[in-house]
């Protein structure tokens, strides 16, 4: 199957950007320019661990995929250049919406459709991969290459006492639908870049609290959280009037909102907001001394749960106490 | 699971090469020195299609997985540098030697190992991965990442007519073991590139007939093999004690030798041989232009079988015929 699926690929992919040496050798080769470093990362997604196959279209599947990946690279203040796609197919036939996809290279096809869609969408190259057909479910495996100015990566252990919190759009409730498309914030490395010296960055794929908490733990800092400051999505209140839980909890537990959290100093937030005051960039706190997630309330600083997902498949909550 | 095993695996990584930054963050950030390319591969293996757990032990598994990674990267010329490692654990328990293991965490650790004995063996970083459980075969997909000379890098388009036809060592029969823990022909690239501008490489993953027989359509030539040249290894006699084939057959077609094959020019063949006397690197024909694979015999050229192992699970056979 390999050779003819490739050369199908090999059509597909020609209006996408393309590598030094792409798709057809033994390993593709991508420039690297002067100035800048490579910055690498991989996800894989797996039927009814990630995604329900039946519930979602397979091109669906494809585009969260390459999301998730994109949305890492965002968090490193890099540019994406070039994926590497690992496809495992099943062999028995895949329900996709109202079709019934019997053979592996329909299901490739299927999948690739939603690879292709961001990869075009982002400007990103499809420069490998392989494919294997097995008895087990549909398994997506992408390696996102990408480049950042040498030295000046967004990395999770910068964040220092005083910093702005800062979150990139409104959270919760991504399980009503955004979860399948997440918006990977590479819009704004550009702008971020301009203004300003991001101390630290992650992108919330377990939640907000969970992904906070592991940058403060890098950082060797603490937050205190202005908990009336989180934007919260219309998602999380719609999700609220079933769940059972507030729209905030879900602001601040649910995961797949793929914004990011962002700690600048005073300056530079003020800097960037003069330079555009119409940012759906918001200040939710600040990064303090004392380690630990916390929230003002009336009688002083509260302790905040540090609740999300877990991968393996638990929810995990740290912790609670006044002090 | 994945936070405590990438505790532990942190530790283990601190005998490997470093690189800007590793695993922990969204992303790894990798340096591309100037003057040379990224090159990247990925290949995955999956329990019952590239391997039988229970037959092999994990750790050799591990293994078997860098090193078909390695081979892409010696084919292209190039330097290791890091990998990123993508396993797919079981929820079952796996039969590994005498040993059941029930954990995934446990299943995790011992294909680990092995991929760390041949991390450190190449000298390559573990930059990043991922981690899944579910109901499906265990699966490792590695991506490897390297660097060439801006460039020059080894592709497979470059044989002309006259090449001679090199192969880098002695083929066929690779399933009696060495298909498990194959040899990466890394040590070849510094000492090829010291004397020879090689015009076209491919390592010989499912044939010397078929790798070659790409190979030559990737350069538009054909290529006349004196098959009397063909280095043999021990094991293909053995195979073919009770395989009822030829050992000649078993060096054409088996896979996994992971030697490379190679076209140069008679000068740079010449320079090569001066300099390493000893080498075992073989010239087993030349490229001609005229297409397809030909052995000359009593009554002119004969054309010769491409075959070997088809991913998918078919073996292929090209077509024969006298001319």
């Amino acid at each position: 199957m390999e050779q003819s699926f490739l050369a199908w690929l090999r059509g597909r992919l020609r209006s996408l950007p393309g590598v030094a040496v792409g798709i057809g050798d033994d390993a593709a080769i991508i420039d690297c320019p002067p100035g800048r470093q490579l910055v690498a990362t991989t996800d894989a997604i797996i039927d009814r661990v990630d995604f329900v196959t039946g519930e979602h279209a397979l091109a669906d599947i494809g585009v969260k995929a390459m999301m998730i990946n994109l949305s890492d690279i965002a968090a490193m203040g890099a540019t994406p250049t070039a994926a590497l796609v690992t496809l495992a197919l099943p062999t028995q036939a895949i329900q996709d919406g109202a079709v019934t996809r019997g053979g592996a290279t329909e299901t490739a096809a299927a999948v690739y459709e939603g690879i292709l869609q961001a990869a075009e969408r982002f400007g990103v190259a499809i420069a490998g991969g392989d494919l294997s057909v097995y008895d087990g479910p549909l398994s997506i495996t992408i390696t996102l290459l990408g480049t950042a100015p040498t030295g000046a990566g967004w990395l999770r252990c910068g964040a220092v006492e005083g910093d702005h919190l800062i979150v990139t759009g409104p959270l919760g409730g991504s399980l009503l639908g955004r979860h399948l498309n997440p918006r990977p914030r590479l819009d704004l490395v550009e702008p971020l870049r301009g203004c300003a010296d991001v101390h630290a960055a992650i992108d919330i794929s377990d939640g907000f609290s969970l992904d906070l908490d592991r940058l403060c733990a890098a950082s060797g800092v603490g937050a205190e959280i202005d908990t009336a400051a989180i934007p919260i999505h219309p998602d999380a209140v719609t999700r609220s009037e079933t769940s059972g839980t507030t729209p905030l909890d879900h602001a601040l537990g649910d995961g797949e909102d793929f914004e990011l959290i962002l700690a600048l100093s005073d300056d530079d937030w003020k800097r960037f907001q003069a330079a555009y005051p119409d940012t759906e960039l918001t200040a939710v706190g600040r990064f303090i001394g004392r380690t630990g997630l916390w929230s003002r309330g009336d009688r002083g600083l509260r302790r905040m749960l540090a609740s999300g997902f877990i991968h393996g498949g638990q929810r995990r909550t740290d912790g609670e106490g006044d002090t």
